[in-house]
């Protein structure tokens, strides 16, 4: 089979951080070349990192000839060093330059399963924001209940949060559910400790005033066991609690694992009946894995940014080109911008 | 069988909150008539709350041969009302004679599985804190991949926190673990959003310097992944993160059992499987069910306060009184205040 080398891909340009991840450039670029294969009328990704590891991945993946864009980057981010200040400290990090890539408009977005601070910080100090918002926030994907996904946002942007920054989440979060999810009139909910507006912390019940006057479906708070039960499209939340709620959640099905197989032994039935339950507990975990949804938007900056799983396979990395070219296609930064000024008029959004 | 009437039980004296709860007096009377029948010579119950009611419940379950004390009370704090106030607006509650029991020498600790904010304000206010304590907290046990408990601590009393409280945590957390789970020298690790110490809110940057200097066993920052792998035998949060983790991590089971069998389907096999791992998944259940603990003490009161979940059971309340016999017997007021006095000499928790 060969792939054409002439190609006239219509497609969003995407920069794709190709350094940025546990198994960078390697997973990165295998991703990034089954995206090409798969959906490249679609999208067509830029690789942006060391010229030479990624021609050497492209040939070892079989995608040197897809003629895919390779921008040299001289320098990465570790995952482990402080991303904040890479910004500054590593000018010529593949995540500036391709968040640049997108600024200068060489690319509508940028993927990266890197350093989520650097990442954070690249794409704010680079794109900058959208008129109108203060903090940018990362939103994922929660598998519900209710059979159906809900979004919750932030899950790491922002560690201390005001009342307004919640606020805007509701809005960033509402966008991301109508464009992404197709969902006409999103629930949005308020994570706190307790039903009524009157219960939880300052920032909280701040936030919760802030959220009924806004014109948006306010389903009120939502508690810790309701987000799983899919009582709210959209769960708000400071990036401290979203974040420490993410990496828990990630984190139960190994643990389950474990523990169901301690408690199965050397029972003879009940390891037959593991054996025979393990195509649906497989489709199960498929069904909430994160390689699914492959990457998690940092909405509210200027442009398409998409922050991948630190351990972003190949799939993951195919599936974030996928979710990066629906919110080039619906137009989700278009979107931000109408809904900020309906609600309100965008008084409170630039108060 | 004919329980003894005349009884000279040594056990220690508990008031439970015969009113508190969902599904209360019934389930709590019954689970204090468990605990009398199979522990009385640790723990000596006083049921406290409206006597007609009580005194029905014991002849309903056969509890009225043990001569249970039942102490009066005219007023119910209800689930569904704001508890914080209730100490005032209704000050002959069952929840405000049981502690005022405590603090008059009546007894030694109160069991409640009612409205938990109120219980908060009952106990703080009635019973005291203990000098050098700013907050208590409410500490509960979490099952870990390392087949052994942790204690997770504050899980609802303070939504709002300032760092010497969470550094108080730590050391009340301490204290329980070493003297209810037995681990001579429990790892203390900081819930946060990194490992690095200037990683995560301002809250937690400045509790892990405190941490830091504590003289406790302080293993530094851990994050929502580390706590069921059991990376810390104690993990310090706020309130509010806290109490919306361990809501998320009560609703897991439902959620998953939900997806699974949508999974599974009609598919035969499957099913098979399903019916002969059941008894393994039960017993796993069992192990992580809240019930198994009973309640998680309110710490830093002057005095035992098991907080009982509101749904629960019997063997919830039976489990509470066998904790509440348990944190008498090894002398956890002693403890805390020795361990408050030890680390820093008392310093920073007086300042």
């Amino acid at each position: 089979m060969n792939p054409p080398t002439d190609h006239a891909s219509p497609g969003a340009r995407i920069a794709v951080d190709a350094m940025g991840g546990d198994h960078a450039p390697a997973s990165i670029v295998a991703g990034v070349v089954e995206a090409a294969r798969a959906f490249r009328s679609r999208v067509e990704p830029v690789l942006v990192g060391d010229e030479r590891a990624i021609r050497a991945e492209l040939d070892r993946t079989g995608g040197a000839g897809l003629g895919l864009e390779i921008v040299h980057a001289e320098q990465r981010v570790e995952m482990d060093e402080g991303g904040a200040d890479s910004y500054r400290r590593k000018k010529d990090s593949s995540l500036n330059v391709a968040t640049r890539l997108v600024r200068d408009g060489g690319a509508v977005g940028i993927v990266s399963a890197g350093n989520t601070g650097a990442m954070v910080a690249a794409s704010l100090l680079n794109l900058g924001r959208i008129p109108g918002v203060q903090r940018p926030a990362i939103a994922t994907l929660i598998p519900t209940q209710a059979n159906r996904w809900a979004v919750m946002l932030d899950v790491g942007a922002a560690a201390d949060c005001k009342p307004i920054h919640l606020f805007q989440f509701g809005i960033l979060g509402e966008v991301y559910a109508r464009v992404l999810l197709g969902i006409a009139r999103p629930r949005v909910g308020l994570l706190n400790i307790g039903e009524e507006p009157t219960k939880g912390s300052d920032l909280a019940q701040e936030a919760h005033a802030l959220l009924v006057a806004s014109g948006l479906h306010f389903v009120g708070n939502v508690e810790g066991k309701d987000i799983l039960h899919g009582r709210a499209d959209v769960v708000v939340t400071d990036g401290f609690t979203g974040n420490v709620l993410l990496k828990f959640a990630e984190s139960v099905w190994a643990w389950g694992v474990s523990a169901v197989r301690r408690e199965i032994g050397e029972h003879l039935l009940a390891k037959m009946g593991a054996y025979l339950l393990k195509p649906s507990l497989r489709r199960f975990k498929d069904s909430v894995d994160y390689s699914h949804q492959g990457g998690a938007p940092l909405l509210g900056v200027n442009g398409i940014a998409i922050i991948g799983h630190g351990r972003s396979s190949p799939k993951a990395i195919r599936n974030a080109l996928r979710v990066a070219a629906d919110l080039v296609e619906r137009g989700i930064l278009g979107e931000i911008r109408t809904e900020l000024e309906r609600v309100n008029g965008g008084k409170v959004a630039s108060s």
